[in-house]
């Protein structure tokens, strides 16, 4: 029989926007009957000793067990004493690559329409040490931490998705011309992970010259892999060029086979509760989601009934110009599963 | 008399198309009367110890007695027991705001036709430290140093360039929510100073954030300050916008009322000495140098040549696709004078 056991999955619906989005990939997983039993935790009403954050530790439990999870917008209560969500997340679950394909979307037109890109940030150290004093009054320093494991590992991961997604570049971006020690010894472990994979063409990319290029000609690119910050940067740039980051998806690699795919947008506090948001990076991440579980047949159904509805354009939330209710954008992508 | 002395200013025509594109600026600047009279001085052939850089002790002092100077591309030889020639400069002449106008061109076609803003990066500090070590062997780190003294520098002539300009906003680029002690500092500063210019709209933003934003609509920047890796990045980035590094301008404010203008381009080896170079970005830096001596009716005279030639569209060198040599293209720019 084709029915299998269902996988079970994390789901953070998260703050604002983000339990009406995390509705919408609910119904059509159901309505698509993907495999996936969710595993709702919701953030915490205060500060949990186990985590310092909001988070909760059973969530992150139930991370840990599943090994899967898809998380919503969730903005950090402001305060004291507790750490951010998304860092706690990130150094909790160990996920040290965050990967988000970026692709312009038929139907939805911007100023690029030949975008079609993957960055892989390494996501635990570089300048997201923590480390910072102040040296003497009115000087202070930060210091960013590039270590060979973490470079390796993020290294690997972009080109063995690189092989696995059958793309044939990987960059290494940087700024070795300055930071010789850190950003070389991140382009040394490319290289040594290069060597392993002589189908994929390697090379280095210097990251001012990377971002002149790509607002010039995206094409350019294929995979793009790089330390913390100007991974920072760089996704957020290329999800400007296709039209924000309501539109891309996103995927956390963590240790020990944890995945947790997100929507990096903001919670929308403005538009929360009104049936207004756009599922689409959380839908789009969900996806993501059921790739790395190769679950590629339903990844296939749901992405292109998502991408379709997107091109027909006759259903369109209201920051892409359209008047359509998250509920009734939701509706059409079912009819198109 | 209308007729003044001249101004005295060194001029470093660089490498590569170095010469051709400073012979440019030398025949337009002769055909528009600007009284400029050039101190020229070539970059050496060994390492000066005084400069431990290929850059000579005199062309320094050239450029400390005269106060302001035009540079052509330079490219730093290989090898090891010298420094960058742009590094070098930066820091004998203590260049602290490096000022790059980025404009759309009439006459140029890109993806943006809306770009006009100012980016005014901190030249000497930050990232460029140059402190990096090992710690242990695969544990690397670099450190960012942020001072008091150097932002509130670069703060206060970005808000005096801004009211000087006639520009209305001010925007300071950062990731203080990542590094809060040192891009706080910097944040801190130019809240300080922003209090002085009640007249400018002061804001601050998140520099994933801005590059998303510059690439969706550059229309909502007007005059950004950064710490100098975020410079370095977003002004490559903007270049990207209105069409690359050869036709944007670039002046660096040193201390002492040092200005050295400068074409932040590459020194194109492999077209030098073919009369194919484009000579714009330095001609558009030489007007950056005239506003900063407040020769601005030559400056206009000037500016407008070039911008009413770009815009004619009729001679075009080979770089924006078409076949005028870069004499031609010179001279086109004489006759609309
Ligand atoms: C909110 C912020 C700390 C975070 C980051 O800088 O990593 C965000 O920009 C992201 O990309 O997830
Ligand atoms: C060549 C390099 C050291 C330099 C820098 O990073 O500052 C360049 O990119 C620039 O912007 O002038």
């Amino acid at each position: 029989s084709s029915v299998s056991t269902p996988i079970r999955a994390t789901l953070f619906p998260g703050d604002g926007i983000g339990p009406e989005i995390a509705n919408s990939v609910k119904q059509i997983f159901q309505a698509a009957e993907a495999p996936i039993e969710w595993e709702e935790h919701h953030v915490g009403t205060e500060v949990d000793p186990r985590t310092q954050s909001f988070l909760t530790w059973e969530s992150l439990e139930s991370v840990r067990r599943n090994k899967v999870g898809l998380k919503g917008p969730m903005a950090t209560p402001i305060g004291k004493g507790h750490r951010s969500l998304n860092l706690t997340l990130r150094k909790e679950l160990n996920l040290y690559a965050n990967v988000r394909p970026c692709y312009s979307l038929s139907g939805y037109k911007t100023r690029y329409d030949n975008v079609d890109l993957i960055t892989i940030r390494e996501n635990t150290e570089g300048e997201y040490s923590g480390l910072e004093h102040q040296v003497v009054r009115g000087v202070v320093e930060s210091i960013k931490i590039i270590t060979r494991q973490a470079s390796i590992r993020v290294a690997e991961y972009a080109f063995h998705y690189a092989k696995a997604h059958g793309r044939k570049t990987v960059s290494a971006i940087h700024k070795a011309n300055i930071m010789q020690k850190t950003d070389g010894l991140f382009l040394k472990c490319c290289r040594e992970v290069a060597e392993k994979y002589p189908e994929i063409t390697y090379e280095e990319v210097v990251i001012d010259n990377c971002c002149m290029m790509l607002v010039k000609n995206p094409a350019l690119f294929d995979v793009l892999v790089m330390p913390n910050l100007y991974g920072d940067i760089i996704s957020d740039l290329c999800a400007g060029l296709i039209g924000g980051l309501g539109l891309t998806p996103s995927i956390n690699i963590g240790g020990g086979g944890i995945a947790l795919a997100e929507a990096v947008h903001g919670s929308a506090p403005d538009i929360a509760g009104k049936n207004l948001a756009n599922p689409t990076a959380l839908l789009l991440s969900s996806v993501s989601m059921l790739r790395h579980l190769d679950l590629h047949d339903n990844a296939d159904r749901i992405q292109n009934a998502i991408l379709n509805t997107i091109a027909e354009g006759k259903y369109r939330t209201a920051d892409l110009g359209g008047v359509s209710k998250t509920t009734e954008f939701t509706k059409a992508i079912i009819d198109h599963l």
